[in-house]
């Protein structure tokens, strides 16, 4: 028998929005250690009865209450899982009824967010984005830049490549990049082939330390790994985003998520889907 | 002047979160036009002054009451927002409160959910995972295969990439994929080079016109976009999945999202990450 606290993340779909709100409430409360469980497509009777089960089971193993954060469409499925022993905090009871009242009508019971008229139409520009982010990752191509909503700058693992896959994945922009290497260093002007395309460019960079603890599970123990050579490539690399005006962001401390949303706002650039 | 009412959803940090809130609370009220802002990283006074500038602008533009969706975890910007003229919904105004009840303490007010002890790990697992799908996409590459988490089948278009690159970027998952062409059909039963992995494997099959429609818009008028070719490679692809008992999803009304996530709840595996 464990102490330990269960929260349940629960969703009539992916689970993926329910789970972000409980990440966050959850990390008010730091001294608790709590289990966090997602159970996503709870969509009938059946699964929200086999949640039931489970977060009951939770209760008594650890013999605490659990938490239930859950986002669940259906008032049915609702009413069925406030039967567990948990403490419920759904999205829709909390904010259905105000927005409906502010409305002055019903709400509609659609379960899903994503399959509007436009279903297609976006996810053919995610996919047109994810596919122009590979063709264009690290240099490889640079005929297709005329094409790009944004390039980005850096040295080598500094997170331009997921970066560029998240910001075609979320928003549907076709992000492209090109590693700053030795080779472009020499000069001190930016490479020839970005100078066309100088108000899409934006850099990213990174302290040394970090960039080499990244290049170290790489290839340990390398030039390319070292402490001198990195430091070398950062401290070049802002210098040249700097003569050549180019904004850039730190990425040491960012997320993937937080990296393209705040490029995004530095930039100017508006998402294409989403 | 216009009268669509305007909602604002307004975080001290990426703003996706409480986006995705706003978008499934607002899914429920589809005859309602409302017009969707986010203000992301709001998380001074001075951005929330100009936030709250914002609402009250659109507040008279459009002769309505704004919608405001939020996520503050700061008490002070929740109140600064709260003199706009919006009706305002804030996650942690509502659930904070019962939670530090149930918990017996009170929240640590931290901004940021994704900078805990172990974020660099986190980090470092995502770039990883995201450079095995790259590296190992489209059967680029098949010797890393016994590396992969899962590995995806399927017909060209698909949407194996995507919901590969999403995997490892969302869930730290390494994921592979394997097309599926005209030679492997030509055979009866699963390329030899999968059949070691038999256990990774899962399939995404689509309805014949919507690969169609996705393949014109790559190749028009092609063999490979052909309505006979679609239908061809589909049927058989399908069959030779089942003969070979790969459990398999059909993509064709499933964002990337639903995709990634579902695969996971079937093929029963657990995320890396988040």
């Amino acid at each position: 028998m464990t102490a330990k606290r269960t929260a349940f993340f629960i969703s009539d779909g992916t689970g993926l929005t329910v789970e972000a709100i409980g990440h966050s409430l959850l990390a008010q409360f730091r001294d608790q250690h709590v289990e966090q469980v997602t159970l996503p497509y709870i969509n009938t009777r059946e699964k929200a009865d086999l949640a039931v089960e489970r977060i009951s089971n939770a209760a008594r193993d650890s013999g605490t209450r659990p938490i239930l954060i859950s986002s669940i469409v259906d008032p049915e499925i609702r009413a069925a899982l406030r039967v567990s022993p948990a403490m419920m905090l759904d999205v829709f009871d909390s904010y259905l009824d105000p927005l409906a009242r502010e409305f002055g009508s019903g709400p509609s019971q659609v379960v899903g967010t994503s399959h509007g008229i436009d279903f297609d139409a976006r996810y053919n520009d995610r996919i047109d984005a994810v596919h122009f982010a590979m063709d264009n990752d690290d240099g490889r191509r640079t005929r297709e830049f005329d094409q790009a909503d944004i390039i980005l700058l850096g040295v080598s693992r500094s997170g331009k490549t997921p970066t560029c896959l998240y910001l075609a994945l979320q928003f549907g922009l076709r992000a492209a990049n090109y590693p700053i290497t030795e080779e472009d260093l020499d000069q001190i002007s930016l490479p020839k082939i970005l100078r066309p395309y100088r108000h899409k460019l934006f850099g990213l960079t990174i302290e040394p330390h970090r960039l080499m603890a990244i290049r170290q599970q790489r290839r340990a123990n390398s030039r390319y790994a070292s402490i001198d050579q990195c430091e070398f490539e950062v401290r070049q690399v802002e210098a040249m985003m700097r003569r050549a005006s180019i904004p850039f962001l730190n990425a040491t401390h960012l997320s993937i998520e937080e990296l393209a949303t705040q490029l995004m706002s530095q930039a100017g650039i508006e998402r294409r889907v989403g």
